[in-house]
């Protein structure tokens, strides 16, 4: 049950610290993320060279990483600068794009979980799933609701990796494990955006970086993304203007609209 | 002769079956590339590793290979996924983008049709005539108009590569060597929106994928393209709000106004 | 000050003659530096490969070099291709994205001045204030003023390489070391957008691809910049149509409009 008065104070206290984010991401979203970053107050880098990236973590306030056009190169400075972000204490979120689609990506993403120990992860439901290394989980849960089984992995993957894991979907589950947190604004246009993901993503870091009750962090970002996001698909004529209008409503949210418009 | 009724057919198919279109392109255009995708129900990824490409092309049903920003690593990861690709039997889009401006475009994209045997290449007048190996096309032909030119090396590239080539511009051209089809809808401003070629690039992968009959669907895929585009300048004040609202209007296209749009 | 009939000359130049501006650019802002180039009439050619990159230099009128998501090897193509430039004579542009940020950015910055001479440089106060080697510009200074000390590094940088140095901010300094030229038009919103800088540096290489008067290419392309920039806010939501206005404005932009809206 999200406390408005909480989400309120971290929204503002985004504003007020403008946290520098390091993107380690992909190209599909760079331009995207770096902007709405910037719409909620934050401040994004983008960088990846693995002769800087440690030296970038430490003027950040945290850090994504994001495998959605990995390569080897690009995994090795994932590695270097979230062992820095590791050692410096900074919260690093992980956003495992297509894990499960090929071996390569689940194996990176099991390598940099066990290298990394992300502060949490945030993925679609199949995402969440093919990170799980138990497969017991299902066995005692007797329904075939996929969000269901969703859930279930996502706690699972949390208790197995001390992470908080996040699923996005039409309803967003935010889980340490124990307690869930739900978040069930939102739009069905936001999948037709490419990224809308990746940049849920960044701007979890964003809040995970003023509030260290990473819980609490990632479901006051999940929740500013979807209440954005329902804003823009009211006026939105297509996943075109979807994206600028989204933009627009992040810059321009405020205190009350997060009163007004969250759905509990 | 574009038949409607076949291409409301082809256009539904790529709604209803939502084939997986892998993209190995620049980075220009990956945002966009994603979203024109997402946009007429087509699923994009986007992925260059040597470690994944031969694994993603399993789960795919079309390749696009797009040469905007080569460098040495990608031609490789080009190489191997088309490999894969023509193995598997799914049809494989090359964009030779910005082919004889330099040698080495040229070249990578020679080895690439030699290599990968492409089922379809796009691109404009300039590109595909810089592709051809023969320059005895031009000799027949006492014709100084430029179309006319382009025209016929594409027919020429079509005899030596075995591919469909499609020539855009104010007119597209779709050929197997033999039976051309045109495209004439359109707008001058989709030449002022960066990467519009790239799209009908990734357009006519999704299309491919659905019809086996590549000169229809690349005509098909070309002519869903310029509708939107034409409908789009229609309400575009610049190059800005043009590549929103062409996002738009291929979300919002139907078979009826594909049916009133077309011109023939 | 910056003289009207001068600056339409610049701008009815840069539409007559579609430079071609060669860019090698980070990945956060390829598509809109494409745009923009596109919509002020030039011709955008994204590139890095070390194979083509001498190459491309030879049919291009101007060279961007961006160091914004920079690694070893696009720094390598970078060297190449500014030299390249340096020796063929056309003008190159050199934004030092972060500088002063890692020192890894702050040594390539300092290694192109020196290899490949770039003949303007543009940043913003911190980074070119991180260029500078010389720390003594500050010393005779009895000001606190930021803007003072950033333009004071800007003639002391502009000394030391021979280049044209630009500050971007909300007055843009443009300074040979010598004479300085002001540009007040602008918004505080153009700074929400990602990559508005880079954008400001590639307009400015199509500039100096038709002036080699620098100072006066350079302050022109500022103007052109501010005066877009600051129409577009007057219609823009958020940092999302912002972006898209920006591109609309450079596109609707006339001789008329650059002589009512310039300010002095």
């Amino acid at each position: 049950m999200i406390d408005v008065k909480k989400l309120q104070r971290d929204f503002d206290a985004v504003h007020q610290q403008a946290p520098l984010v390091h993107n380690i991401t992909n190209f599909v979203v760079m331009n995207n993320t770096a902007n709405a970053l910037l719409a909620i107050g934050a401040s994004p880098i983008m960088a990846h060279a693995v002769e800087e990236v440690e030296d970038m973590v430490q003027i950040a306030s945290s850090l994504v990483i994001n495998i959605g056009t990995l390569n080897a190169d690009w995994v090795k400075s994932m590695m270097v600068a979230g062992k820095a972000a590791l050692k410096k204490g900074i919260p690093v979120v992980l956003d495992p794009v297509g894990a499960g689609a090929t071996a390569y990506r689940t194996q990176v993403c099991k390598q940099l979980i066990e290298t990394v120990k992300p502060t949490i992860i945030r993925g679609n439901a199949s995402e969440i799933m093919a990170l799980v290394n138990s497969s017991t989980y299902t066995k005692g849960v007797d329904s075939s609701d996929s969000s269901d089984n969703a859930l279930n992995s996502a706690k699972q993957l949390s208790k197995e990796t001390k992470a908080i894991v996040v699923i996005s979907g039409p309803t967003d589950y935010i889980t340490n494990g124990k307690d869930t947190e739900m978040v069930i604004n939102g739009s069905p246009l936001m999948t037709r955006v490419t990224g809308m993901g990746c940049t849920a993503t960044a701007i979890t870091a964003a809040f995970a970086a003023i509030n260290n009750n990473y819980l609490e962090a990632a479901t006051h970002a999940m929740a500013v993304m979807s209440i954005a996001g329902e804003r823009a698909a009211n006026k939105a004529q297509g996943n075109g203007t979807m994206q600028l209008y989204f933009l627009d409503e992040l810059c321009n949210l405020t205190d009350n609209i997060l009163a007004t418009d969250l759905k509990r």
